[in-house]
């Protein structure tokens, strides 16, 4: 088992990798909090697959063991999904000691620690998040959060977990394109972070590809320092968290654009060649390291280009973004692979149209 | 205008009792945060009294200004309101950098709160607290929440406000029955920290009935002190914040059996009887001190006890209280006005009774 110690204003946590479940009671003991029960909180995807051995496996406590499962999926992530959750929690006798457990992907995730932030004005939870993406990226930052009437995450709280256990054997059983959609986050932190990490992503792609404990158990570690490393020198979200941002801002727009058809890591990846050309554009960023970018995306399987849409219309769509104040555009930058900035509003029409013509599938 | 300092873990914040709204204004100003937007919620009842004027001085700093009005009481402290109220912010354009104003009594004050600590995971806000209870009980503590499915305040969060205005001319369009409510938290503020404001209390009661703003001022102000030199003591209330439950046990107990008829501060007044009746069972509270207690809730309008119920079935119902954990009750007690302390379970079912029966109306 590796671990990883997060350091947030609120709270220290850790963050630990293994190959199985074994090592989460002792985990939990180690906290040395007297929990009341434990609500295993997860959606009816997951729920067959891990919620019984959870369970199982915090029995052992001796206290009241309960399961909660929800329909799956970002349309159910909303305040009446969360008000089964807590009438459930209400019925299992959840009180200020308890438990949540939020274990599966990014909506597991949002909904399990949005519940816990706010039952009882706030109770503990931990984190066994079952994807990629969420392994690296939603386990990290205490951002718990819901839909409303089709504004994404307008509802939520910072609430930080008491610590997140990540079992990579859960890897074999997550969908191959969300193997590859997380991959695309992974890219963007040694994009923004760590050219070191970047050369171990190029070298170790095939071990990496066939769920290699070793190799993830590093790569996935490397991913959570680099976020929390970004998220707590910047924890209200003002400043520097932005250049988590890289190749989201056009892969944000895409993905509305395409109506959340195309996977989120589908559309950063896209993103990312974006804010490639516009590295470029902007000046400095090689052309030789563009092209390593592009191969790196390629060769795990992320698309470099969207069809069926135009450039035109992709601009216009950045404006809806609510990262963008007013009417300037961040984009968070590369000036190497590895350094990255945040440029505000340096950027002409023109050339944000030509970086983005380059993804347009038609011009491929 | 007088001012107190509040320090809580995560804020530092200032309660401000003036006469009047005029230096709401630079108070706000002196935050020296540069809101994009304010945004004043209160209830149908108070909106006609209060919001106009309120919304005009906001209009001081050139940015959009808006009302949200949502239906008044308790029954509608619910999810279905909040929706309302997200809604609302949504359309008028709040974001992170807006402010929410809290104006009105404990339920604006609740929901308000509770919509800014939720809203884009969180958004500053003040509070205007319009009622003599809200001003020295709710506006301190960071308590936000909102009721769900028949249970009080299960859904919430901690959230301090960035600031406290009180208006004592508001209590000029209190209800009577809400101004004498209120007196009851402030006299068990009296009752368990500090003998010599007990005696202001008698000493002043004629000033402080007939709404004179010196006394008010610094009787809201010592209040304050008292209630959040306790809070602070013990932000996540697990220890001494329960000092605060004096009267409460009983008091809850008797406003969940008359179906929340009476008002709470009623019901308070009548469980601090019975609480000083078990500090005497218990040993040491002198009945003469207990008599000047009665005598005073009495001088301010209070009832000592309650119409058709039994002992035995206040008895009962003090066990559905959230405050109990398992089988244990903790009352708060006094060995001597102004010096409390936390009872854990010393005391007999035949003592609670008989302290009970003496509050029940047909015994007097």
């Amino acid at each position: 088992m590796q671990r990883l110690d997060v350091e947030t204003k609120s709270k220290h946590y850790e963050i630990l990798v293994d190959q199985d479940f074994l090592d989460l009671v002792p985990a939990i003991r180690g906290l040395d909090k007297d929990f009341s029960s434990y609500h295993v909180v997860s959606d009816d995807n997951v729920t067959p697959l891990y919620q019984r051995e959870i369970l199982d496996a915090l029995a052992g406590f001796g206290k009241p063991v309960h399961g909660v499962t929800f329909p799956h999926g970002e349309k159910n992530k909303n305040l009446s999904t969360m008000e089964a959750i807590y009438q459930a929690l209400i019925e299992n006798g959840a009180d200020r000691k308890s438990l949540i457990v939020a274990l599966g992907g990014g909506v597991a995730g949002d909904m399990a620690g949005y519940a816990a932030a706010t039952y009882m004005r706030g109770i503990a939870y931990i984190q066994i998040p079952t994807t990629l993406l969420s392994q690296v990226d939603s386990s990290i930052g205490g951002k718990t959060g819901i839909d409303f009437n089709g504004y994404k995450n307008i509802i939520g709280a910072f609430h930080q977990p008491e610590l997140v256990y990540i079992n990579t054997a859960t890897l074999k059983t997550l969908p191959r394109g969300e193997f590859t959609s997380g991959m695309a986050e992974i890219i963007k932190h040694a994009m923004i972070k760590d050219a070191a990490y970047f050369d171990f992503l190029e070298l170790e792609r095939e071990r990496v590809q066939a769920l290699d404990h070793e190799v993830l158990t590093s790569m996935i570690l490397r991913s959570c320092e680099i976020k929390s490393q970004v998220v707590s020198e910047d924890e209200t979200e003002k400043g520097n968290r932005a250049l988590l941002n890289f190749g989201h801002t056009a892969g944000h727009a895409i993905e509305r654009l395409m109506d959340f058809r195309m996977l989120h890591g589908e559309c950063v990846s896209i993103g990312m060649v974006a804010a490639a050309r516009l590295s470029a554009a902007e000046g400095g960023f090689p052309p030789a390291e563009a092209e390593r970018l592009v191969r790196l995306l390629e060769a795990y399987g992320l698309p470099l280009a969207v069809p069926d849409l135009s450039a035109e219309s992709v601009y216009e769509e950045l404006f809806h973004d609510k990262k963008t104040m007013g009417n300037t555009l961040t984009f968070a930058l590369c000036r190497r692979i590895g350094d990255s900035y945040l440029s505000k509003g340096t950027l002409t029409k023109a050339q944000i149209l030509e970086a983005l013509d380059q993804v347009m599938e038609r011009e491929r």
